[in-house]
């Protein structure tokens, strides 16, 4: 496989990683969400991880990667349903994926992205006059 | 891998199949995508087949099974994000999906299962006296 789908729901997108990232293949992910975000617009990115029960330092960095690259695009990304023995093995490593919002599951991580959505719209609404 | 994750997102569940299914792993969606349809009482499964650029007649039977388990639960199944090259394979192989409803992607898939949804209920409210 060379690409991994990105899937479009309403204002955000989401991916779910099913197998081990290996260079190409997180290279050409890195490279489609972020095009994907700035065609569609979105303001979040799910990233589902439930599959996976070993997540390296190469996949830890790609997850923290992808985070900021969002960021830089004006979308959060949630990491959702992770694996209690990948919490442990990720500390463990030293990679607490500082900067990356998690969520339990699918459902959570949405509904917190929504919450930051609502809770960016406001603060816009109230702070500065922006021409959106 | 030994399992293809299963997200739940409000009333419907949501499957991307990645990699080519193997029967093991074929066994064990429909298993466990039937036992969340039930836990769940979820209207409608979503299964997104846009990174497949081959579907065998093995991977065409299993897409038409999983519709009919979950017809008998009383979800309907909607496969989204074809691509073009494997409509032709599979009208070719004789396997045109009869009883799958497709949606070209995930979004439109989501709007047919929900209008589907509001059909049956009108119909029900209309017609004979449920207990729900």
């Amino acid at each position: 496989m060379e690409r991994i789908p990105i899937l479009k729901m309403g204002p955000f997108l989401l991916v779910t990683i099913q197998i081990d990232l290996y260079d190409r293949l997180a290279l050409n992910l890195e490279e489609d969400l972020v095009k994907m975000v700035e065609k569609t617009a979105s303001k979040g990115v799910l990233i589902d991880i439930s599959a996976l029960s070993i997540v390296d330092s190469f996949m830890g960095r790609i997850l923290g990667n992808i985070a900021s690259m969002s960021r830089l695009l004006d979308a959060q990304t949630v990491v959702v349903g992770m694996q209690p023995a990948v919490a442990i093995t990720l500390v463990e490593l030293g990679l607490p994926l500082n900067g990356v919002y998690t969520a339990l599951n699918m459902e959570k991580g949405m509904y917190l992205l929504k919450s930051m959505m609502d809770f960016n719209g406001t603060q816009q609404e109230d702070g500065d006059h922006s021409f959106d």
